[in-house]
Parts: C-alpha cells; sequence; structure tokens
C-alpha cells in the first residue's frame, strides 16, 4: 500500500506563520461588522447599533470526536455549527468566529487543510466571517477552540431565565438522533477494530449519523419566528439532552415544566435504531444530546401562529416550580425529570 | 508520605454544572459593557458607542507550559495575561474574557481552583470580566483556551501595517527575560528529575522565573501614551520575539527596519545568566519570545514626548523596504535580521 503521507506536507516545511497564510488567504468578509479580520494582535469589529452576543466552545480529541470515524471536513463543519446554535439559542445570528486549533504531529498541511475546508463551507452557508484565531502545535490530541460573536434579531436577545407559567414548551426538528447515529458509528469502530467488517456499514442510517456527523444549526427557526412575530419567552438549544435543557429553563427561570412523552418528535430512523439496540427512543430523545436543535416557550396566546410554523413541536407547558419537572406518560404517570449531564472521566 | 489527593475533591463528584458554579458564584462585573456575563448560551455584551476588538490564545500542556515546574495559579494568571497583551497592542483596553477548560484526569477540583484564581487575579488587577466559557474532560493534557474581548482606547485601535518611513522603533521594559527564565526553570527540572537536586534553587533568578511565570501586561504604557497624546503609527507585542514582531510590523507596512544592538534594553539578571548559559543576551532579546513588551513606531517628531516617558527605549527606526530589516552593531555592520518563529513538532 501507497504511504498516504508521501501525497502530503509536513507543517514543518511550512512553519505557523505559512500555515496561516495558507487557511486563510482567500477569506473575504460577508458582514459590515467585520472591520479587520485575520492579521492583527485582535480583529476590530463595529456593532455600533447592536448589542453583541459571544459564545466559546472547546472540542477535544477523544472526548468530543473520535477521528476514526470523523472526517476532518466534517469536524470542521460541526465545530463551527455548535457555536453557531448557541447563538440562535440567544435569537441572535453568528456574525464572526476566531479558529484556534492545537494540531497533534499525525496531521499534514491537507489534513489541517480538511477541517478548515468544513468550517468554511459552514461559514459560506450561515453568512459568517473567520475573523482570527492561534495555531499551535500539539503533543496530544487535536484541539479546536472556536469562539462565536453575532447580535441579536432585532432588539432581543433570549435568555434562559424567563419561562413564565403556562407558557407552551417547543422544540424543533425530532430527538435523539443524534446520539444514536453515535451508537451506530462505535458499533461499526468496534467491529472494524476486531476485523469482523471490512468497510462500516452504515447504509439504512445515513439519516442518523448524518445528524451525528454533520449537524445543521437552526437559523431557519429563528428567521420564521421573526417573520411571524413570535419572541419566545426564553431560548436554549439542545446540545446535552431534552431533559438538562429544560431543567436549565426550570432552574433559571423558577418555574417547573410538564412534558408529554407522545409529543416528544423521534424520528422513524431514530426509532428503528433504537429498538435494535434494544433502547427506549424515548431515552435517546430526552438525554441523548448533540441534536443542536431549539428548545423555547412562547406565550399561550401565541399556540396558532406556533402550529404554523414547520417542523416545531409543542411538548408541554410550563408550570409552577412546586410542580417539579415531570415526564407525563400516555396514561398518565408523571415521572420526575433528572439530567445527566456531563461526567468527569 | 501522606496521599495529598486525600485532601483533594474529585470532580466525578461534583460534575460539569457543579464545577461552573463553583468556579463562577462570585464573579461580578467590573465593566458596564457587561451586560449578561456567565450563565445562558452566550453573553451579552453592550459596546454602542465604541468599536470592539477581539483576540484568543490557545494555552496546551507540554507546547506552552510545563506542570512541572508552573505552579497553577501562575498558570491561570499568565492564561489571562497573555490574552490582555494582544488588546493593548492595539492601543486597547481588556475587558471581558471567556475561558475554556480542557481538564485532564489528574486534575482535581482544588487544581481547577487554583488556576480560576491566577485568573480572576489577572482580571481583578486589570479590570476585566470573565464573563463565560466551557469545560470539558480532556483525555489527554490541560488545555486552556481564552479569548479576551475590549475597545480601543479613544476613537483609534493600532495595527501593524501603518508604520512609516523614519518613525522611531520604541520597546517598553527589557527583553529577553522571560526566555531566560525558562532556561533556568528546564535546568532545574532536568537536575531535579536526575536527582541531583532536592529542590530547585531559583536563588538569583527571581526576576528573570517571574517574567517566565507571571509575565504583566504593559496597561500601563497604554495609558501613558494616552496621557501624553502619542498615538503609535504601528504596535504589537513581543510574543514570539523582537525580530519575529518587528519583520511582522515590516510586512505588513511595507517598509524595513534598523535598530541598533546597543539600544536593546537588556536586564541585569538576563545579562548575567546568558553568560552562565554561554549565550549571548542579544540572542535571547532577538528571539526569546514571551516577554509581553509592547513593540511600537512613533512620528519622529514625537521624540522628545517618547523620552519622556518611563520604560520605553527607543531602539531604531523605521526605513524604505528597499533597505531591508536590519540589526547595526556598535562597528557599524548590518545585519539582516530573521525570524525563528513557530516551530511545528
Amino acid at each position: 500500500m501507497e504511504d498516504r503521507n508521501k501525497l502530503k506536507t509536513d507543517l514543518s516545511e511550512i512553519g505557523e506563520f505559512g500555515l496561516i497564510d495558507i487557511l486563510t488567504k482567500d477569506l473575504k468578509s460577508k458582514n459590515t461588522s467585520t472591520v479587520f479580520g485575520v492579521g492583527d494582535d485582535a480583529t476590530l469589529l463595529r456593532y455600533r447599533d447592536k448589542d453583541i452576543l459571544v459564545s466559546t466552545d472547546l472540542l477535544l480529541e477523544g472526548v468530543h470526536f473520535n477521528l476514526t470515524y470523523t472526517p476532518l471536513k466534517h469536524l470542521g463543519y460541526k465545530a463551527a455549527i455548535v457555536n453557531f446554535s448557541d447563538i440562535y439559542a440567544m435569537n441572535g445570528r453568528p456574525k464572526q468566529i476566531t479558529v484556534s486549533l492545537g494540531i497533534s504531529s499525525k496531521l499534514m498541511l491537507e489534513d489541517i487543510k480538511s477541517i478548515y475546508e468544513g468550517i468554511k463551507l459552514a461559514c459560506e452557508k450561515y453568512g459568517v466571517d473567520i475573523v482570527g484565531g492561534d495555531t499551535s502545535t500539539s503533543l496530544t490530541g487535536l484541539t479546536i477552540s472556536i469562539t462565536v460573536i453575532g447580535d441579536p434579531v432585532g432588539e432581543n436577545a433570549v435568555f434562559r431565565n424567563s419561562a413564565k407559567e403556562n407558557d407552551l414548551i417547543c422544540v424543533t426538528g425530532n430527538l435523539g438522533s443524534a446520539y444514536l447515529g453515535l451508537q451506530v458509528l462505535e458499533r461499526e469502530r468496534v467491529l472494524f477494530e476486531k476485523g469482523k467488517g471490512s468497510l462500516p456499514s452504515l447504509e439504512g442510517y445515513e439519516y442518523i449519523v448524518g445528524r451525528q456527523l454533520k449537524p445543521e444549526a437552526r437559523k431557519d427557526i429563528i428567521e420564521a419566528l421573526w417573520e411571524k412575530e413570535i419572541l419566545p419567552t426564553s431560548m436554549i438549544d439542545i446540545s446535552d439532552g431534552l431533559t438538562s435543557e429544560l431543567l436549565h429553563i426550570s432552574k433559571s427561570s423558577n418555574c417547573g415544566c410538564h412534558i408529554y412523552s407522545e409529543k416528544i418528535p423521534i424520528s422513524e430512523e431514530s426509532a428503528q435504531t433504537a429498538e435494535e439496540f434494544n433502547m427506549a427512543a424515548l431515552t435517546a430523545a430526552l438525554n441523548g444530546g448533540e441534536d443542536y436543535e431549539l428548545l423555547f416557550t412562547v406565550a399561550i396566546h401565541k399556540h396558532e401562529k406556533i402550529r404554523q410554523l414547520k417542523d416545531v413541536s409543542v411538548i408541554g407547558h410550563i408550570v409552577k416550580q412546586e410542580k417539579g419537572n415531570k415526564l407525563i406518560t400516555p396514561d398518565g404517570q408523571a415521572v420526575e425529570l433528572q439530567a445527566q449531564g456531563w461526567k468527569h472521566i
């Protein structure tokens, strides 16, 4: 077999500044708020008629991604999307990102270019400028740290802490898909490593695997809410699983929530895959994470307007704090919602 | 020997959200531009009468710091300072930072609190708010990614690309100290690991070791320039060494530079230590890096005003591009300045 690295360029041949030049040479700004981007100690932005929103996410090899089954271009795309999603979740529009890369020695110039291509593709699609960053050697794994800057749609950012009793609880898209996609990828990785499968078989799982490897952020929903003049009373994106995010809203807003299990949107492929894994699809939807859908609340009188929105499900309502955070099953049982959250390994 | 970890708290006991609560519970905003900090998908900032500056730095264990001789509190302090320095280098004032941590399994709650104490100490001293971030398990080393936001002093950010022929080239403080401090720390580490020294002996090296482990950013100089109404024509901070930064200014400004070797400020302790290491102190000053001093150019008619500034040395002047980037030695020889820069390991 040919040595694939023969066709590739070692980063030591070009150095840090050479790498930065290659990665950033064709960057063009799409936003007027970007005054001066890459090429100095700091970026200069102009947001004089608007407040600004800032968010940041750190992605680490082995924790947030596994390079065995994650194409580098997809990884770059996802790294950008998860950041954009945080700005949409504030009822905002992402405008700029900075990209910091810690590059392990096994990666070549072409690999870094692939990551950057994915980031650029996401930026192109969502109208975001790359305005700065940092690159470094990493002695350990690949590290991607992105910070995103944007502004609220209209005048109003939407926080987690302002849900009110009787508000409707809404989610976009469907839940659990990204988690189930990950289970399929992990199964194929184990089989592959044991030599029991020559190439991963992902047929029939394209949708959920796509949700895991190349998620989208719900720009469309933020635009639709703006067009319909619906200002959510609270909003968050679903990165850690529906339950965890619902509890964030409840805690911040000093309220409780009741959601109905049969209202929670689950894709056909997710339902089938969950069955295959002997797992309740509902569990994946409640605790799975990485769907990057939006969870938001709206005043009850917006009910008719919400019904007209594509791809939005009403799954329950906000209640007084003392009524707790409950999942109501079809037979009327109320189960306490409990977060799984992040575990330190 | 007592198990030191017995006195410490495992992060798995408290989880991600518990950790965030502990680290951020006593944060108070010092800046009016901080509207909503930690606790939502994004931070809300208000800079309506000003442009904003954004910069980011990634610090990786084994590349940017060695935990063998870096106290965690110092590490946090330095991680914040190197970011502040980028904003000062734009003639700006840092106002907010986001802090992302990738936490390796060997670190306990108390360790993370020490890092955060250092970051908070720097923020307190420089008037900066911690407004967000991300925490994650790291399967490899400790990762610190900080993004800083600030605004220009007055109306004018100062870039690298606007130095003009005949401008004076100025540096603050002295150069090479941080690099020589690192050499001392490395020497003691090696002796310690070989069992030839029970405890590191840093006596007589306090100043240069301090410059390496706990650098400061030149807020004082930015304030003094403002008071004296001196607007530099270009500016950069010295993170990679004087030569590398000078070449950035020359390249961006389409000019050359001539600097005089005997004008380059070197501390007494640096000079002595360099001799001990059989190294030219000038080499450390030119290529050492991590001093976080400011390098800037001013119009020649500002000469008298510059002379009145404490801790600023005029080391040369800007020339036409075709005259090149030269170091002039006391005997009048002109040596081409060549960058060392970053090497991919």
